[in-house]
């Protein structure tokens, strides 16, 4: 039996639910993401797509696609189907479908955004502001020292910080993002079921564990060199911007950047000595308009994390646990006017220690309130 | 007798030039600057201001100041005047008066050209096309060697170097530049007769005989924290852009690169680690437009350097020694399609090694012609 034969009709009841329609969608011969999104576009779900009858199919996609469409899914779709059903047993595993309250807005904004995101890990995270690190493969010690600390201090910041689970850059900024509250979603060029490289093996485990692993490709997909490019465009939907910390002159990073930049997301970078090789990526994109930036209080700043109404991006309002207003002033109140013990406060405060985190470094940046020794903190009198 | 007391009338005969009305002017007391333009407007030349009687002088700065004007010059600047004209008995010493063909007419455009400057050295660098180079005094080696390499570059292709003979990077710019053929400028804060800082007392004299060293400043004055911010007007009215090499966040630099940008002329700066105090000026420069770049290439394209018509600024435009596009044709004409030595090259034109450097650096910046080894040029076939 080929692997283009139609599945027998006894299985096609497998089909029958929200999800196995997106599968459907996705693996149907000949129907690549821009297709797909016009036939959503003309028929507002997969389901309907496929309840659509020839003629109306055949006359945004012409005769040849409308059959396809109208056959009963090809057998590997079917086992594909299977698969994923199996994969979605364990409890941390989750298919986002374009159009569920849980995939994330600002991506369902992007022009190509994925049909399906397959989730291996913290869901919730989707639903925080988030800014992507990313940057060589090859990275200089100092570079991957970079990655960490701004990685870190963002995650402690309440921010999630997205990468591509790549080596150097990436890996350097999710380990740093995992020790803060924002922890980390990885964005893959293969299956979620995967791991690659093999070498950020544990790396994944521990993101699949503690943040996010997040892939568009089918369960099984392995990792082709096409995959990796447009994966950088999910890395990017996902986030506010992207701080770009070491690219050679000619790198994915830069093409990342562009992406971004043309998503309406700003881009950083951080400057480095003429003579370093990896710093030109970085002064090509300074050059052609990415912010240059020495601190993460400047990426917060341009990420308009505002002292009393922290948002990142307007697609996340309201839905991005950020500090409202009402939080700052519950916690100025609570703070008053001694030194007090960040865990005291914590304690007094109805919330976590990464939106107090938030807060105060909200507070600390509006001169509000200041840090002292002994991880004590006071509210400065104005 | 006072300093104040007024010279006898059989002194009065040394004024009677047109060097000593500028010297009579720049010295009278109370005139600073701004009430010396403010007359010049007014009433043409120094000249015309001493003959305009006191009426018309206070109708212009009212009564106080035109008695002065009326006077007869105090001690202390008639003494003035015979230092001055005494300095200038030596060939290499010039003093040219804002209005005098010499005079650069860049830094006549400027809000607050000097009225007189005091030329050590070469005054027919004056014309070239220039390009300041500044930064910290207390410049790391890496800044220093930055600065140095860009100045040797810059002035290879005939661009002059001017630069405030600072320690650091400032030295290290004159004294790359020495080594081309564009030569350099110091111009200093104190008399063009006093050299300051002692440390660079070798510099000061290698720039006097191969450069030229300038100032605004009369004779003997000392070397006065007010007087360097006000020099550095100079630097840049001299040049069509500056270039910051290092520079710390709050900085001399920094004022200087404002100031240039506040004469219309290009900043550039380097930039380098977040972890490097002396990059944090230099990184505000860029995110306030100054330029980043990280090669000499960059800084002559942004000058307009361009291959076949070379010029760097509109105020130089045709007296700037650039080779025109002539002169480019000639050069190809000469050099044919087979490697050619530098030295017999200039042998067969009508030019100068800087002329020659200029065009050469021209032809393979547009990808016109290839350096070889062992100081060997060849044309590309295209």
């Amino acid at each position: 039996m080929q692997d283009t034969d139609p599945i027998p009709a006894s299985r096609i009841a497998c089909l029958d639910s929200h999800l196995t329609d997106w599968l459907r969608l996705e693996g149907a011969r000949g129907v690549g993401l821009r297709t797909a999104h016009q036939l959503l576009e003309a028929f507002g779900s997969p389901r309907a797509i496929f309840e659509a009858g020839h003629a109306a199919l055949a006359a945004q996609v012409g005769p040849a696609l409308a059959r396809t469409l109208c056959a009963p899914p090809e057998r590997t779709i079917c086992a594909l189907i299977d698969t994923t059903l199996a994969w979605l047993q364990a409890p941390s595993h989750h298919v986002l479908a374009l159009g569920d309250a849980a995939y994330p807005q600002a991506l369902a904004n992007i022009p190509d955004p994925p049909l399906l995101l397959y989730i291996k890990g913290r869901v919730d995270l989707l639903a925080r502001p988030a800014l992507a690190i990313v940057g060589s493969r090859n990275a200089t010690v100092q570079g991957k020292a970079n990655a960490a600390a701004f990685a870190t201090a963002l995650s402690e910041t309440g921010v999630c910080v997205v990468s591509g689970l790549a080596l150097g850059i990436d890996a350097a900024a999710h380990e740093g993002a995992l020790r803060g509250a924002g922890s980390t979603i990885a964005v893959v060029g293969t299956g979620a079921d995967l791991s690659y490289p093999a070498r950020n093996r544990a790396l994944a485990a521990r993101i699949a564990d503690e943040g996010c692993i997040v892939s568009e490709y089918a369960l099984g997909t392995p990792p082709t060199s096409g995959n990796f490019p447009r994966r950088n465009r999910i890395i990017s939907g996902l986030s506010s911007g992207v701080l770009v910390i070491e690219a050679a002159a000619q790198s994915g990073s830069l093409i990342t950047a562009r992406v971004a930049a043309e998503q309406g997301r700003e881009v950083f970078a951080l400057p480095g000595s003429i003579h370093a090789p990896l710093a030109k990526g970085c002064h090509r994109l300074i050059r052609d308009g990415a912010r240059l930036v020495e601190t993460v209080s400047e990426v917060l700043e341009a990420m308009q994390v505002s002292p009393l109404t922290m948002s990142s991006s307007p697609n996340k309002a309201g839905t991005n646990g950020l500090p409202t207003e009402t939080d700052c002033t519950d916690l100025l109140a609570q703070l008053g006017h001694e030194p007090l013990d960040v865990d005291d406060l914590l304690d007094r405060l109805d919330t976590d220690i990464g939106q107090l985190s938030m807060g105060l470094l909200a507070l600390e940046m509006a001169g509000m309130i200041e840090r002292l020794p002994g991880g004590k903190v006071q509210r400065v009198h104005l």
